[in-house]
C-alpha cells in the first residue's frame, strides 16, 4: 500500500457551483478558469462538471492542448496570450482565442494575419484599471481599440472583448471593496465600444458584484467550491470539489509536560493521546499551520498541536476515543472548509488547492 | 514556448554537499535522504550526484522502486517502515531495509520470516526520545531490543540499527539545541546494545553535532544545499542544488501614489518601474512572501512589492535600468538562498523545495 493520503475529488459539486454561479449572473455567460491545472484538481477530472460553462480560459498552453486532447470543443481563452511566435502557432492550431495585454502581443497580430490562417481567434484586449500588473494604461487605449476594431473586423475574426482584472473584489469588508471595483468598472466602461462585450467578473466579483461582471465572467476558484473568506463559500451555497483525507498512522501516549515535534513547539498541559497522521508539508499541507487548525476524525474535530513536519503532522484526539490507527483523518473538505484551514495559516483557498504534491494519489468520487 | 519558468537542478553540487558532509562526519556513514522525489528536485536529476553515499533513506516505496528502476543498487531504506503486508512483500522483492516505529510492525515481521524470502532485511528499530512523533517508548525498549536481537540472528538477518530523531538540533541558538540533542542521544545510547549500530544525525545534527550523529547519519535538506537559517548553508560550505528562475513578462510604469496587485498591498511613494514575473504561487512561490523578499535580476537584487500572485508576481526594477521584458529572473538559487527567501516568509528551505509545481519544467545543468 501507498502511504494512506489521497485527494478525492468530486465533479457534481463543480456542476453544482458552475450552476449556481450562473443563476446569480443572469443572462452573463460563465467562463470558469481551469489555469494550474484546474487549481491542482486536474484538468482530467473536473472536465465533466465543466460541461454547462461558455467556455474554458487558462493560462497553459500545454492545458489548452489537453484539454482539447480530452474533448474540450467549445472556446478557451488563454489568460496572458501568446508568448512567442511558436505560441501564436500552437494557439491557432488548437483553436484558441487569447487575451492581448501589451503592445508587444497586439503587434504580434499582425504576423499572425499574414499568415492567412483559417481559425479566426477572439481577441479579449486587457486594461491596466488598477491592479498594475497586466494590461495596457489609460493613455494606450484610444488607439488601441481603434486600431484592433479595425483590424479584426477588416480580417472577419469575431468581435474582440474589453476586459480587466479586479484587484479588491475579495475584500472582507464590502464599504471597501464595492466603491474599488466600481471605479475599476466605470474605468473600464468609458473605453469599451458599443458593439464590444466585456469582461470582468472573477469568483469574487461575480459573487459580490454580479452586476459588474461584465458579458462574461472568468469565475476561478468559487468554482471549485472555495473563496477568501472562513465560511464565505458555503454562504454563498458552493460546495468543496476536493477533500484531502489520510490516516492515523501511529498514537502517543504523553503526559502532562511532553512536548511534540520540531522545535517543541506544543506542550501538553495534562495527559492525553496525540494521533501522527500520514500528510506533511511534502503533501501539500501547509507547515505554519498554527496549534489548533482543525481536522476531523471519527466524527470530531480534532485540533492540530506541533509543528507540521515534512511527512507528518500530529493531531489531539484525547476526547475522541474512537480515533485508532487507521482512523480517517479529512484535513480538509466537506467538514472542515479549505478556506478555514488557509484563514488559519494567513493564506486563501486557492494556495493550499493548487500545493497538493505529485506524491499525493487522487480519486474521483461523483455524489451529490 | 510554454511559460518561461524553470527549475534547474545541479548534481554536482549534490556530489560537493555529500562529501562536505562526510568530512564533517569522519568514519560514519553517509545515507541522504531522498523522501519527496528527493525534496523536489526529482530522483533522476539527483542520483549521480548521490553516487558516494553509503544507502539512501525515503518514505515512498514507488520511489524505492524507482530508485532500483534508475539503477541504485546500494542499500536503501524506508523511513516509515511498511504499512501493510503488501508493503513488507513489495520491500523484500525491492531488496528494501526499513524502519520498525511500533509493536505492529514488529510483529509483522514475525509474518515475514514464515515466508522465507532469500533477502534478508536490515531493521532500524526507532525510539521516541523526545519527538514524541514516531518510536517506542522507553518502557518497550529493552523487550523490544530483546526479541529483535534475538529473532534477527536466529534468521541470520543483519544486525538492527537503534534510531531516533532530534526535535531540536536546528534551533538557531546553540545553548538551547546543544543540551536538547545530547539528552536525546543519551536516552537512546542507555538501551543501544554494543554490537548494534546507531543512527540519529539529520542535516542539523550532522552539520551541528557530528560526534552526535551516531554510525549512519541521515542528513536531508543540507544535501540539497539548503539548512535552516538565512547564510546557514554557505556557512558549512553547502552549495544550493537548485535555482529557481523564470523571465520579465510586462513592466508597469507607475507613479507616486500608484498601488500594485490583489488586496493594494504596496503602495509607491515616488515613480519607478514594476516588472511583471511570470511566477506566482501556483508555480510553488510562497503567497505570503513580503514586500521586500529579494530577487536577482541582470546583476542586481529587485525586492519583491505587492502581494504574489496565483501565476505572477511583481518586483521593484525602478534602480535596475538594464532589465527589460525577457530578462531572467532569479527566485531562489547561486545568488538568493533559499533559506533566505523561506525566512523572509516565516518558513524553511525545505517546504519551498519540495513546493514546486508540476507544471513548472526542469532542467539539469551540472556545474561546479
Amino acid at each position: 500500500m501507498p502511504r494512506p493520503i489521497r485527494a478525492v475529488v468530486n465533479p457534481t459539486a463543480i456542476l453544482g457551483n458552475v450552476n449556481k454561479i450562473k443563476q446569480l449572473l443572469g443572462a452573463g455567460q460563465v467562463m470558469p478558469v481551469v489555469k494550474a491545472n484546474a487549481y491542482g484538481h486536474g484538468l482530467e477530472r473536473v472536465l465533466e462538471g465543466l460541461k454547462n460553462s461558455d467556455a474554458l480560459a487558462i493560462l497553459e498552453i500545454d492545458g489548452a492542448a489537453r484539454l482539447r486532447q480530452l474533448g474540450w470543443t467549445k472556446p478557451i481563452v488563454l489568460l496572458e496570450g501568446c508568448f512567442d511566435e511558436a505560441d501564436l502557432h500552437k494557439a491557432t492550431e488548437l483553436h484558441c482565442d487569447w487575451v492581448v495585454h501589451n503592445q508587444a502581443q497586439l503587434e504580434d497580430l499582425e504576423k499572425l494575419a499574414a499568415l492567412n490562417n483559417s481559425f479566426k481567434p477572439r481577441i479579449f484586449l486587457k486594461m491596466n484599471t488598477g491592479m498594475n500588473r497586466l494590461g495596457l494604461q489609460a493613455p494606450e487605449m484610444p488607439a488601441a481599440i481603434t486600431w484592433l476594431d479595425e483590424f479584426t473586423s477588416r480580417l472577419g475574426w469575431p468581435t474582440p472583448v474589453l476586459m480587466t482584472h479586479f484587484a479588491n473584489a475579495d475584500e472582507a469588508e464590502p464599504r471597501t471593496r464595492q466603491p474599488m471595483a466600481q471605479a475599476q468598472f466605470n474605468n473600464l466602461m468609458r473605453f469599451k465600444p458599443a458593439h464590444w462585450q466585456s469582461s470582468l467578473g472573477n469568483s469574487a466579483g461575480s459573487l459580490n458584484f454580479p452586476e459588474l461582471a461584465g458579458d462574461i465572467a472568468r469565475p476561478g476558484i468559487a468554482v471549485y467550491g472555495a473563496t477568501p473568506g472562513p465560511h464565505a463559500a458555503a454562504n454563498y451555497g458552493l460546495k468543496p470539489a476536493m477533500t484531502f483525507i489520510s490516516q492515523i498512522i501511529a498514537i502517543q501516549h504523553i503526559e502532562a509536560g511532553d512536548r511534540v515535534g520540531y522545535g517543541s513547539r506544543w506542550q501538553a498541559d495534562r495527559a492525553g493521546r496525540i494521533a501522527v497522521v500520514a500528510c506533511g508539508y511534502a503533501d501539500g499541507y501547509p507547515r505554519h499551520a498554527p496549534d489548533g487548525t482543525p481536522t476531523f476524525v471519527e466524527g470530531h474535530v480534532a485540533p492540530v498541536v506541533g509543528r507540521v513536519s515534512m511527512d507528518m503532522m500530529t493531531i489531539d484526539i484525547t476526547s475522541i476515543p474512537d480515533a485508532r490507527v487507521g482512523s480517517a483523518v479529512e484535513l480538509w473538505g466537506e467538514h472542515i472548509p479549505v478556506d478555514v484551514v488557509a484563514d488559519r495559516c494567513g493564506t486563501i483557498g486557492y494556495e493550499l488547492l493548487c500545493a497538493i504534491a505529485p506524491r499525493v494519489p487522487f480519486q474521483v468520487v461523483s455524489k451529490d
